[in-house]
């Protein structure tokens, strides 16, 4: 069969480093995975309690498109706690996982051929889903010296018709402050263009909170998930915050592309918002990572990081080591039984020269992984 | 905010029937649900019984995007035990819902302006979703004595990149058999267009087994879902059967776009394909549903229905009575207490003189569904 241009999505290509991994456990090999982007941790045990009481007193059939109205207004509530924002929970929508999300945002506000700029290094589903709606991805090169998050320099003139930030950053960790997403928000909106804030490693973060676009703009989408804070990734449940007047246009379109979320997994992300005691003891354990990661990368050999502000990432610049990431993560692998991601999954033009280290897992594992790649890189001179 | 052309969603029209069918229901009237279009039924026992398992024993993080291996070989066996073909377990994808599908299925084969066929009156989000992505759905006038599905006539000349159909169908419960399936094929491909197969409600058949387009060939998309005949609406995990050659385009695009489908109700889906028995019962019940409204509706004075083959609705040509079928829809809520859906959902230019019935509930609501629709209309005059 013929297929369709959009179809043409590029692979990732961390999927050759897990395929290679799967292959050599499977031959009795230990790998330590710092490749995932996910918590090794499942969803709270209040969570599964809940569900577990729901599966037995509801049919769980489809609820409204735009959500379970109590999770939407337990959401609009941790605004209030999280960011001292008051929010309507009528613009609160529940979506199927962040991917949902941003389905529902491109549909919303872009038709074929608008440019949306998105920061390079950046999350590769960004680029592929909107080219997938037969968008355009602008790859806004971010510079190291603003931490690689975009700054409205990036984008002057370039007629975009939306711009995507995401804060904390995959792969980089690193966050916008106040007046740095002011500042973008401000550009975006100068030039005509929507603003879409990813905020989906919110409640992840280790020096600074992480400020939410809401803090400055009600004209703006927000997107989010509890796969990540609330280690909720299989479930696929995520939500956003859209303006008042966008409500309706994103409950039309979310009753035709996905009818609802998961019941299962709304009823279960309602009960996790209030496990907070577990889902801080999985936090510290990231702290504990962070802080081995920040110390042992660069013992190691690995000395061109900035430390992140939040999510479970460090992005390493390894240019001076080589130019073919994919290359050096196969050796990586190879040689010291440790998975990570090449940099081209995050940055077509310069990932060659970069790698990113996920430490979301258990501290016995960071450990272990930071002692194999002191060994390794010793061993390479 | 500026919204895209392609959001530009029609409402639902049933959806102002829900919302009067709520408020009636807040004032203490009970209402009979003949408009919705999900079982009453939840998931089966025995897929509870596997969740409440694999919640303690399992983190549930996400699954590969082409699904559960188990759940695949699964749904192999059945396409050997239902329709005796041989299927190759590569070539299913388990996706979050049919919605799933249908995303992934358009973005796999069409481009932005692409002309794709679908039957009217049909499923109203084919339209949507459509739409949604840049593509342009042209609707297929049926005839009544085609029982409204399209024939190869429908569409010659009309220079489609795809064709999709439904048997049974929504709103008419209408089934291809394997002649007319074939010939739908062959008109297809001999137009250069791709053919799409939504089987979502096979299992639910009355006289005779749905026909899969896979009996006729392999290369065709075909989509279905655990929502109907398993009784999973709310638990959105579907699947579809691609091509070989489709399966890694499919894949590229399930990994950006959804991640995967939610790995608890892939658990519980697995389970739910050993459910034989109480599935069966539920078909029990349909079955005497449909037989009471094959007697009851023209007795009722709505003589103008086919008897559907499969699915749990009946879609009545009312045209002699109304060509508004929202304002009757909307005196049948006030007057009967039966809510029911306007045509006009499934068909916009002839749907003015139709109305769907379901009877997907429970043996007592339809019966009392019946009988105050006979009183209404004998008041009627």
């Amino acid at each position: 069969m013929r297929n369709s241009t959009r179809s043409d999505v590029d692979p990732f290509i961390v999927m050759d480093v897990m395929e290679a991994a799967r292959r050599a456990e499977e031959a009795g090999r230990r790998v330590i995975h710092m490749e995932v982007g996910q918590p090794g941790t499942g969803a709270p045990k209040g969570a599964l309690k809940a569900l577990a009481g729901a599966l037995e007193a509801d049919p769980l059939g489809y609820t409204v498109a735009l959500g379970l109205p109590a999770l939407r207004r337990r959401i609009a509530q941790m605004y209030g706690e999280w960011y001292n924002v008051d929010l309507n929970p009528e613009r609160v929508v529940i979506t199927p996982g962040s991917s949902g999300g941003f389905l529902l945002t491109f549909t919303a506000l872009f038709d074929s051929g608008d440019r949306v700029g998105i920061g390079a290094p950046g999350y590769p589903s960004y680029r592929q889903i909107l080219s997938a709606l037969g968008l355009v991805p602008v790859d806004l090169q971010t510079a190291p010296e603003n931490r690689l998050q975009p700054v409205p320099g990036d984008f002057a003139g370039m007629d975009l018709a939306g711009l995507l930030v995401a804060s904390p950053a995959n792969p980089t960790g690193t966050m916008l402050d106040r007046p740095a997403m002011s500042a973008l928000i401000e550009a975006t909106h100068a030039q005509g263009a929507s603003f879409i804030s990813d905020e989906i490693y919110h409640g992840i973060e280790y020096e600074a909170k992480a400020v939410t676009a809401l803090e400055v703009t009600d004209e703006c989408y927000v997107i989010n998930s509890f796969s990540k804070y609330f280690s909720m990734t299989g479930w696929r449940v995520g939500w956003m915050v859209v303006p008042d007047d966008q409500v309706r246009v994103v409950e039309r379109i979310a009753q035709n592309m996905f009818i609802c979320a998961p019941h299962a997994s709304q009823v279960a992300a309602l009960a996790a918002m209030d496990c907070d005691k577990e889902l801080q003891a999985n936090l510290d354990v990231y702290k504990a990572n962070r802080a081995l990661m920040l110390e042992g990368l660069p013992k190691a050999g690995f000395t061109r990081i900035a430390p992140p502000d939040g999510a479970f990432y460090v992005y390493a610049d390894v240019s001076d080591i080589t130019d073919d990431s994919r290359a050096f993560a196969a050796e990586i692998l190879d040689k010291a039984g440790v998975a990570v991601t090449p940099g081209l999954d995050f940055d077509p033009v310069r990932g060659g020269g970069t790698l990113r280290f996920s430490y979301a897992r258990a501290t016995e594992d960071i450990e272990e992984g930071l002692q194999r790649l002191a060994t390794f890189m010793a061993n390479r001179g």
